[in-house]
């Protein structure tokens, strides 16, 4: 198992039992959804903006407008934290002190890496819509030269990376075990419901299976 | 309806159509979920951390062990940026280029504000506590001194704030709308599974109704 390693910046203080620094564990939960939320600093103020993203081996990569204020920023001042959180559920203890979220995080620390070259963006972009929904990018037509420069693409390499889990139901105080509260987890989970048609399209074309199946 | 006033930070550059800043837009995207993501800088590195929050009038609360880097980090420079996003479905597009996610999302800049007095203090974990499941703080157990001590709490104004919402279906060229692509919005949402009794729940105890109808 490839371990990264830790440093200062990436290392959890806080609950370190909840730490993991291992490629695998880290790259399931970038796996398991699509959204992240990047990190980046203009005149000492923090921002922080959700896009989607793609994973591939130890890469994220991320896209948007050449108008993009982000985007625009991240090519002068590189130094961003990409973070992806997934809710797992809300853990009801019977102290309000003990409550909690079950979630499953990743924090990612580096310089973000613009993509130049038109057929290594598209590869990217490629990337980025197989992961959010696996399939699609083989259907659709692919992006013309002027929509490639149109669009700004970052690399992030998952290596100043740590992940952190909380799982499992409520631990609460000794004295607090014999009270009349209902204590557990509610989970909670992402879901898609049924595919709408865009208004007007064709009669002919059927629902395909990526989509049907989406996870 | 109250609307705030845009300042450089806040206004939002790309897709102004898709921007809001009244208050009822901002507190209906934020009371529709209850994990944020805040941003905030040390030497020059942003860093961001999920956590979760509760919303009363025009103040954002959130909260955390006064161990926790993050926290003990806004006492001495408060200045953070508070992201939350909803996402409601994945946008096919006949061409790659025009895919897209339909989301709602806010971004609130501004001074984090450290709560102190405990009687403040459990007044605002009360409304993080409902916030994110509500009826739940009048059944249990409330914080005493101690965990009062052990516990930091914040606000945020929600007045240099920013609204962005993408709906509706894919908005596709006119050369490409021949294409036998599949094109539509594929709908997610978050949604609670059946709650898992702590192993060593008293066997009396039944689920109260605000956690079984929880939304």
């Amino acid at each position: 198992m490839k371990k990264l390693s830790v440093t200062e910046k990436t290392k959890v203080k806080r609950l370190p039992k909840r730490a993991f620094y291992d490629f695998e564990t880290i790259s399931k939960i970038l796996d398991d959804t699509f959204i992240c939320h990047i990190g980046f600093v203009i005149d000492d103020q923090p921002f922080v903006i959700p896009t989607c993203y793609g994973r591939k081996e130890d890469k994220i990569y991320f896209h948007g407008s050449v108008g993009s204020r982000m985007l625009m920023h991240i090519k002068k001042d590189s130094g961003i934290c990409l973070t992806v959180t997934n809710v797992d559920g809300i853990v009801l203890a019977r102290s309000a002190f003990h409550h909690s979220i079950n979630y499953r995080s990743v924090v990612i620390i580096g310089k973000a890496e613009e993509i130049n070259k038109p057929d290594e963006k598209a590869e990217t972009l490629k990337v980025i819509t197989d992961h959010i929904i696996s399939g699609r990018w083989d259907d659709v037509r692919k992006p013309n030269e002027k929509e490639l420069k149109q669009t700004s693409v970052f690399s992030i390499k998952i290596d100043q990376a740590s992940a952190k889990i909380r799982e499992g139901g409520p631990v609460d105080e000794e004295n607090d075990m014999n009270l009349n509260v209902w204590a557990g987890v509610l989970p909670l989970k992402i879901v898609s419901g049924n595919p709408v048609r865009d208004t007007v399209l064709k009669e002919n074309i059927y629902l395909p299976d990526y989509i049907k199946n989406y996870k």
